[in-house]
């Protein structure tokens, strides 16, 4: 592999299948299938989705939104709470485009409806138990004082009712994380009885998405981690490791014998400081033997100890330590996939082929 | 202030106190300042530091490296175990300026020696205790074979004793800091002493030139994260608050009053996900009001609680909150500096002007 520096490693055919698996979940359940696109921030890889038959989609900026809008993708959901500072690039986009905006204050539904300059739709967040944002589900006056509010604007239309249950990406298993989703499914099926049938009901992570296969209790789902999964997913028992698309090529640059301990040319830079606890050792990702084409199942008992800035301290058995060479390549399976994808701004296929995202240069 | 997403505002007149201090101190000392370039990655910060007299550089990539040799930066070194796979991008900066690599083994060294095309000054990565890398202080008869077999080397010249005491930033307090300090200083004399008086000695964290008044027991001091400092430093005790130069303003977007906490538009892509920990508590930085051209002192048992990737949700105490609206700007003091620098990729100053990083595009 003509790798010289960190290099982030792409199968193609395993998201390839990862998109079909989840299509076709959506397909069958016949709910809108609105990927989340801010895990691969790519258009190449947006135009793998396109071939699959999607046509809506989710982003977490508006600058991601305008990135994926030149593409021509034109119904565009920006799943994060309307940044009111940034009125006039919103006007710029929805003039082009369905932009589709979360609000969860009379604030901000004020403000739009006096600063609004061409039609946006919608989507009120509910807060269904992950505490990061949204109205809280239990608050039914709240919301329907806001769907009001929208309803009396004549540039906003009301889309429907989102939520991200961020939660169960601290559930323990699987059954935890369906019993998420059906107390989410719940609390927003009761909030929309309650106020306007019509309403849309959007929901998203991608632990839920996995382990549910029937989701005709919702409209929609945005899923996005699922296209290439990563350490913490597989960890948290909702994708098997042969799902994981993504992995960091990273050159070895010491070997301490002492202590069972490689260095390579791989941190914080690279991977973002996210990692899981396991029995009280924090974990900054798995590893995994490179092969020309492919990569090979995680080195039992070897995982990524430490990252600073550009250093990656890898704990790995006597075994393996022993036939890694100093200038040889080994590869990281990221705790979190966005976060390194943010980070690393292209990447090399298995098959060679260069890819770029929005961050590229 | 004109903001409409994360920026990372930077205070030059602070900046210039930290570069003055530190160059004084070396001054005094007599010793060398090569400064890490790694926390501003910025030409033009670069020419603050040349204004002061500064000729001698650190940076943690060979990337790094060709940027600042763009520049006219002609003697760099780049403190990260040579990455052999990058030979050719070695040999092609070695034939432009002096550049020194860090060795700590035998297989990089007969590499080096067989493949080099042009004449490269060697530190030898020495481990005083931060258990990162290098070759522990203690074993004389490996470091003194290293130091033959460099000089065997026609293209390598070797230039001294290196090592980055991380284990500071563990310290409690700073006594423990000067401490660790006089343990490292003592250990490299030894080895300096027992080898070849010729060998420069270089250190380099930023908390321990920090205490440290008097260098002139080594030959060389490479702080870089003084520059800008951060919540981190400013925790540790070695910064004032005043000496922190560099704030992120985000876009407050949503405010929950049930937990007295406001969301944020700045997450893990902008700040990262380093954090401390203080009274069992993960905090992922420190909180202030932003001004016109500058910046309050931290708003009391105010901090930043979680990151996910664009969202920050800050605690805040009762009165405080109610003056915080929808819209406003609040400042974000980062856990580390470094990492959010290479997040954000530019700077705004108070002044106005926007400054670029080697990541700007």
């Amino acid at each position: 592999m003509e790798v010289e520096r960190p290099e982030l490693i792409l199968d193609k055919n395993i998201v390839l299948k990862n998109i079909s698996m989840m299509k076709n979940k959506a397909d069958k359940s016949g709910v809108i299938f609105r990927p989340h696109f801010k895990t691969h921030q790519s258009l190449e890889i947006g135009k793998w989705f396109r071939q699959s038959g999607v046509t809506k989609i989710t982003v977490s900026s508006l600058k991601m939104a305008e990135y994926f809008a030149a593409d021509n993708w034109n119904d565009i959901t920006v799943a994060f709470p309307v940044n009111i500072r940034e009125i006039d690039f919103i006007n710029q986009l929805a003039k082009k485009i369905k932009l589709n905006l979360l609000v969860e204050s009379i604030e901000s539904v004020k403000f739009l409806s006096e600063n609004l300059k061409a039609d946006v739709s919608v989507y009120i967040k509910i807060d269904v138990g992950g505490n990061r944002t949204g109205i809280k589900a239990d608050n039914i006056n709240e919301i329907a004082s806001l769907v009001r509010k929208i309803r009396n604007c004549k540039k906003l239309l009301p889309e429907g009712l989102l939520t991200h249950a961020g939660h169960t990406y601290q559930a323990k298993n699987k059954t935890e994380i369906k019993s998420i989703w059906n107390d989410s499914v719940v609390k927003l099926k009761a909030i929309k009885n309650s106020i306007d049938n019509n309403l849309l009901v959007s929901v998203g992570d991608t632990p839920a998405c996995s382990v549910i296969s029937n989701f005709s209790e919702v409209n929609e789902i945005r899923p996005g981690n699922f296209v290439f999964y990563d350490y913490m997913q597989y960890k948290l028992g909702v994708c098997g490791f042969e799902q994981i698309a993504a992995v960091l090529a990273v050159p070895v640059v010491a070997k301490h014998s002492d202590r069972n301990e490689i260095v390579v040319y791989g941190g914080a830079v690279h991977l973002s400081k996210d990692f899981i606890e396991e029995r009280g050792r924090k974990i900054y990702g798995g590893v995994v033997k490179l092969f020309f084409e492919s990569w090979s199942k995680p080195i039992n008992n070897a995982f990524v100890k430490s990252l600073s800035q550009e250093h990656g301290i890898i704990k790995i058995p006597q075994s393996e330590f022993e036939q890694i060479k100093i200038g040889s390549l080994i590869g990281i399976v990221p705790v979190h996939s966005c976060l390194t994808v943010s980070l690393m701004k292209q990447y090399l296929t298995t098959d060679g082929e260069k890819i770029f995202t929005m961050n590229s240069h």
